[in-house]
């Protein structure tokens, strides 16, 4: 029904962004040797650690916005230049993941093993092997923002279009700071309430993955504020739903697909709005069952299994599903008052489609 | 004898440099939680933690050689565009400092708790205190990145001085964190030669601290590849005496000097050349008293000392001396070699002598 309006000729071929923004990631990592203007030997690895990485496997979602919010800017054709700002927003994407699967001890991300792992299992015997792959996958991290910087440095922008586009990049990158800290600390402080989980959302996800990706590219097409807020009124609902759906797979999803291991939210006691309502909800018996096991480093299958028990006894799991469907018609809403180009609109409606039906 | 050329007037004033940098810092960080738009309580805690230890000390070193570079350049006089330039060169390094902290373990920093340390403070009966430390000051290394890209993106440039600066941004970048890179490997992989703990100081030390600022000074004034590389002729001798001295005073200085404990190096087997020259040199008893002691966590006073008594009986020591001498020498023969203008010749041949004669 609502892909009624956009005519084929007008479409935004989203298999096609993410082939050309994976080209340009390949050009990238390519060229790096040679233009690091470094003979250094033994950074080879730290290089490859990060290429692996981001050729391994991702939904690309950020750069995929980035497109969007460039047609939504009025642009119908996708041009080289988009195409290496939108790979620059996976670059930094990558940066974010890597560090912050340290600081969840993650084993696994992408169905191999997390980078911090990786580095690790080269020095088998090495007494210190746990802080090298720890400090080696900061510098992993840290070598994947500065590549992605200069990705957008050499994208071909024009002053103007840099100008633009640089104050986006700068609030999006303190706000993903800000959001990984609340997730921190909200961890940290207590068993968090539903607003403090929403907001670790909203900054950690919403913002950084939907909003400011669109920001970008509408930036990019020469966009005002006007379209910008438009854009947000569709991004913050639509992100929040990707990240409530998040949160449900993180407990309830099959490991082979998400590539994480399924129990890792629990173990850490992930500050989620799942987890939050669970504890809200929970009567004195089922509030035991949270206590006990939930944030336990060795909780297993059987254990798991108790928890996702009280979080389907307490309604929390029906009542997160509510909040996703009420987020996702929001952002359809957004969709429908915006006055999007009807390619951007239409893509725009097919990843909130695949954002409420995925199962990884 | 040297500082017989320039007069008085076209003297480059170092001091007024340094306070020019600490007052963009300083309106910078008091322009924060406005300019990032987020409302987002506790992060507060995290930006405070970002501006107390880039307010609390540091030499300003590569904003001072920015401002060399400038005149290198052929500029008299140091505009607000340089001097935030030169402030974003202060908030990068604050980020290398801090994560560096993190992979050393190292307790102490300019005088008071490294931001792990200090984050885990504010959590003394968590069990999980030291993972939040972690995990907290990887953010505020990244959050000082991040606003170093920012302060540079809102210095004023024109897009050709941006154009001309952005590259070799870019570039330092990644040599800085190859630098770390190889400074973690060469310290796992053995007992570094020579020859390994030179391009480590090479890399972490003489092109990012010396050679990368000035050279970002100089495309600034719009400098070419000729300036570029009669800059580097300094720099790198210059950047490796300043490495050199720092590895002697990591183990002879005083701590209440240097502001970093004295024994961190000694305690994590930094792989220094003073380091690597004690182990070539050594007898086989002396060999067998750095075994025993060096990379040893619980070393103390005691021990350090049969450790300064080997590199001093070894000759590790004056050999050291000997190649800081040299690489003066070889600094001060390439100002002359240079046809810089007197201020910025006058100007680099202090600093070098700060750094050959510094205790701290």
């Amino acid at each position: 029904m609502e892909t009624a309006g956009p005519s084929r000729a007008s479409a935004l071929d989203l298999q096609a962004v993410r082939s050309g923004v994976d080209a340009v990631l390949d050009d990238f990592f390519g060229s790096r040797p040679r233009s690091a203007e470094t003979e250094a030997e033994g950074t080879f690895a730290l290089a490859g650690d990060v290429s692996d990485f981001v050729t391994r496997g991702g939904k690309r979602l950020r750069p995929l916005l980035c497109a969007v919010g460039w047609h939504a800017g009025g642009k119908t054709t996708i041009s080289d230049v988009v195409l290496r700002t939108a790979a620059s927003l996976e670059l930094f994407h990558a940066f974010a993941l890597i560090h912050d699967d340290i600081m969840d001890r993650s084993d696994l991300r992408r169905g191999a093993p997390t980078v911090h792992r990786a580095v690790e299992s080269r020095y088998p015997d090495h007494p210190a092997r746990e802080d090298v792959g720890t400090g080696a996958a900061i510098l992993a991290g840290n070598l994947a923002l500065v590549w992605s910087d200069e990705l957008l440095h050499t994208a071909g922008l024009s002053p103007a279009e840099l100008a633009a586009v640089l104050p986006v990049i700068d609030v999006m990158r303190t706000e993903i700071v800000y959001g990984q800290y609340l997730d921190l600390t909200t961890r940290v402080d207590a068993h968090a309430g539903v607003e403090s989980a929403l907001r670790v959302a909203r900054y950690k996800t919403a913002k950084y993955t939907f909003e400011r990706p669109l920001h970008v590219g509408a930036a990019l097409a020469g966009a005002g504020q006007g379209l910008r807020a438009a854009l947000s009124a569709f991004a913050l609902p639509a992100g929040e739903s990707f990240q409530l759906r998040d949160d449900v797979l993180g407990v309830f999803g099959a490991s082979e697909q998400t590539g994480k291991p399924v129990l890792d939210d629990l173990r850490q006691a992930k500050p989620t709005v799942l987890m939050a309502l669970g504890y809200q909800r929970a009567d004195t018996r089922q509030r035991l069952v949270l206590d006990a096991l939930v944030g336990r480093p060795e909780l297993d299958e059987h254990g798991a299994d108790h928890v996702r028990r009280v979080l389907r006894e307490t309604g929390a799991l029906g009542a997160v599903e509510d909040m996703i469907r009420l987020r996702h018609q929001q952002a359809l809403q957004a969709l429908d008052d915006a006055a999007f180009p009807a390619a951007a609109a239409d893509a725009a409606r097919r990843l909130v489609h695949g954002v409420a039906e995925r199962t990884a």
